[in-house]
């Protein structure tokens, strides 16, 4: 059974990220999309291992206590994290799964699954991304400009992904993601990997 | 100004590199197609510098001795290579380019450019490359034996090139093809080579 890819769509707060996600769903129904963990109580409509999973605080706690959540944060007193076991199932069943996740959680899965695809969202420039994070509504300045210095020292951590797509259209920027996928799904080291032994002992028998 | 990407296709003979590169051709009409050297005759309608650079064999072996030729070989007393000017020019100018070779020329191009991007055209399966090899017309069983040696000699060579595309449906071949050269424009590498000067410092800075 070929391993399906593990892909981690991240970048500054405010760049789009769940939009070129909602966008990739229609485009990729074939690619599952990771359901995160939350100890916030269920909106109306929302369905337990659809929208989250809906976990107790003492629920959530155990399951980073057991190495269970591939990263979790902290906001407003509430809990949200990635859980492993459904990342890890999705993958060895041979489909491709995506995570939409902070800059920050997205490290901590790299440390888990260095062999992920990493995509950094990109906003077309600082001055878009600022307009964007001006136009959510009422924010202060101070609010503003700390959260422009967040963006800023985010950007830094690109070095750590494997591509970087600039959000300057979605539709365009949804295709460039595609493409990584496909083109992943080409790479000489997977492809190697995925085929079956006989081959690959006849393979390295040339070497 | 950005760099182009040099695009090497390659893979065994009788896999289809011709017919996946002339569909190409008609994809992606922002490639540039490299153009080989030759000394055998212009046949008729054949256009210097745009079907081939005709060469007399002294002016080959010029070539060749000033390191002009990113890769040559000699079929039927007659050469045939890449110069290495065409490909430079294209590349230095922000444009990419394809060059549709033979797999042991595609392992000299790697030595004087590490950073293309080397795809290997596999076929479905070997009985599928033989069924080409033999329905090319009339090769005697000794002929027919030794391309598939051969063929499967240069398949072990897969191990030197960043992708492998099997040619199972052309349509598909190619649609992986221009996958893989988006995905390639979006390596973080390539990215951040591309930013600005000033963007760079800012980046580094965050280091």
């Amino acid at each position: 059974m070929n391993k399906g890819l593990l892909i981690v769509l991240s970048g500054p707060s405010g760049v789009g990220k769940g939009t070129v996600c909602s966008v990739l769903r229609h485009k990729m129904p074939e690619l599952v999309y990771s359901v995160s963990a939350t100890t916030r109580q269920p909106r109306q409509g929302e369905t337990d291992g659809i929208n989250y999973f809906f976990k107790s605080r003492d629920q959530f706690q155990e399951l980073i206590a057991r190495g269970a959540m591939l990263e979790y944060a902290e906001y407003v007193d509430n809990y949200y994290g990635t859980p492993r076991d459904f990342v890890e199932q999705t993958i060895n069943s041979g489909k491709d799964i995506i995570l939409e996740i902070e800059v920050q959680g997205a490290l901590k899965v790299k440390e888990t699954f260095p062999q992920g695809v990493f995509i950094f969202l990109m906003p077309p420039s600082l001055d878009v991304l600022k307009q964007r994070i001006v136009g959510r509504g009422t924010e202060s300045q101070d609010v503003i400009d700390s959260r422009m210095s967040v963006a800023a020292e985010e950007i830094g951590l690109i070095r750590y992904y494997d591509y970087a797509v600039v959000n300057d259209e979605i539709e365009a920027a949804c295709h460039r993601i595609q493409s990584i996928v496909t083109a992943e799904h080409c790479r000489k080291e997977r492809f190697l990997a995925n085929l079956p032994e006989a081959v690959k002992t006849a393979a390295s028998e040339k070497a």
